[in-house]
């Protein structure tokens, strides 16, 4: 559980006794690749915090055509929020693509932990407001990016991401056919 | 100012020392049709906190051609939140629509204030949340939404907008051809 202490202390500093009372709001989940985290119409209880592995988050049109809205790898949290925050079921997937380890909290767990610790209300905030940057970043790429600029953008965000994911899904995550792709990197 | 309470205490309650005191953070702007709030190259000094009026954010490409990240109306926060966080230079702009009021707050002020009250993180973390979630959403509308799909959303999501926004903006917010538009919606 250590990583998670690490990954805290990034943002802030604790105290052995408020770690214990965080780490007691998580629990660890091993998944295999290509096994689901979260399959639409599953009640979206929890948050996710990847420790190992890469996922990828998608939403299935009625003909079964997939969107990728984000991927995830180490150090990142996800889940569907709109269906998280609102205790709804969720209207999307997660797979994972690579094994891993998540560390999951309810949402009871977050507004309790927020209430309780102001430095966890701040550690959210900061993670949130990181969050809507790259939202909002992701937004600006899809509405008027050319395929080039969209895919040398995400090569510099994520670099490592990059090296491990198939072209094909991120053309997918891009918004960008896999022949488009191609052409441009065929090198 | 009492807006700005009321705005504030939808989500928290302050004392009358607390509310003196976070008011001491905001300053009071007007804005009339047709000026710019922050224009490209402009020190992303200010987040805004709109009181009154309609403004839309975009991103101008090297041709020219505007793609509009969103419109803001009277209790929206807003601004490039990327070159705000990071005390940069804004690629962004954001016009005014209709005769409006805004408050201004700097990195400094909200992070102080955050820092200082407990409640004003909490504050800002729900109003980033509720951010974050409508971009997650509008990204998946705009991945895998038909043009009649993303019109309808909008619709339902802001109804207020959709009455005081030319259709030439909602198209261009969509991501949608004018034509488009027009073909569906003629009646």
């Amino acid at each position: 559980m250590d990583r998670l202490r690490k990954h805290l202390e990034e943002i802030i500093e604790l105290t052995d006794t408020e770690y214990e009372r965080i780490k007691s709001f998580f629990t660890l989940r091993r998944v295999k690749k290509n096994q689901y985290l979260l399959q639409e119409g599953d009640h979206a209880k929890y948050e996710f915090l990847v420790l190992s592995g890469i996922f990828r988050m998608f939403f299935l049109n009625e003909e079964g055509k997939e969107y990728i809205i984000q991927f995830a790898g180490p150090n990142w949290w996800m889940t569907d929020y709109q269906a998280y925050f609102n205790q709804k079921n969720t209207t999307l997937h997660i797979l994972c693509m690579a094994d891993a380890e998540v560390l999951c909290t309810t949402l009871e767990g977050r507004e309790t932990l927020s209430a309780e610790l102001h430095k966890m209300e701040h550690f959210f905030r900061v993670k949130l407001t990181n969050g809507y940057v790259a939202q909002q970043r992701r937004i600006i790429s899809l509405l008027s990016g050319t395929p080039q600029q969209r895919y040398e953008e995400f090569g510099q965000l994520y670099p490592h991401l990059m090296q491990k994911i198939p072209k094909k899904y991120i053309a997918e995550y891009l918004g960008v056919s896999r022949e488009t792709l191609s052409r441009l990197y065929s090198g």
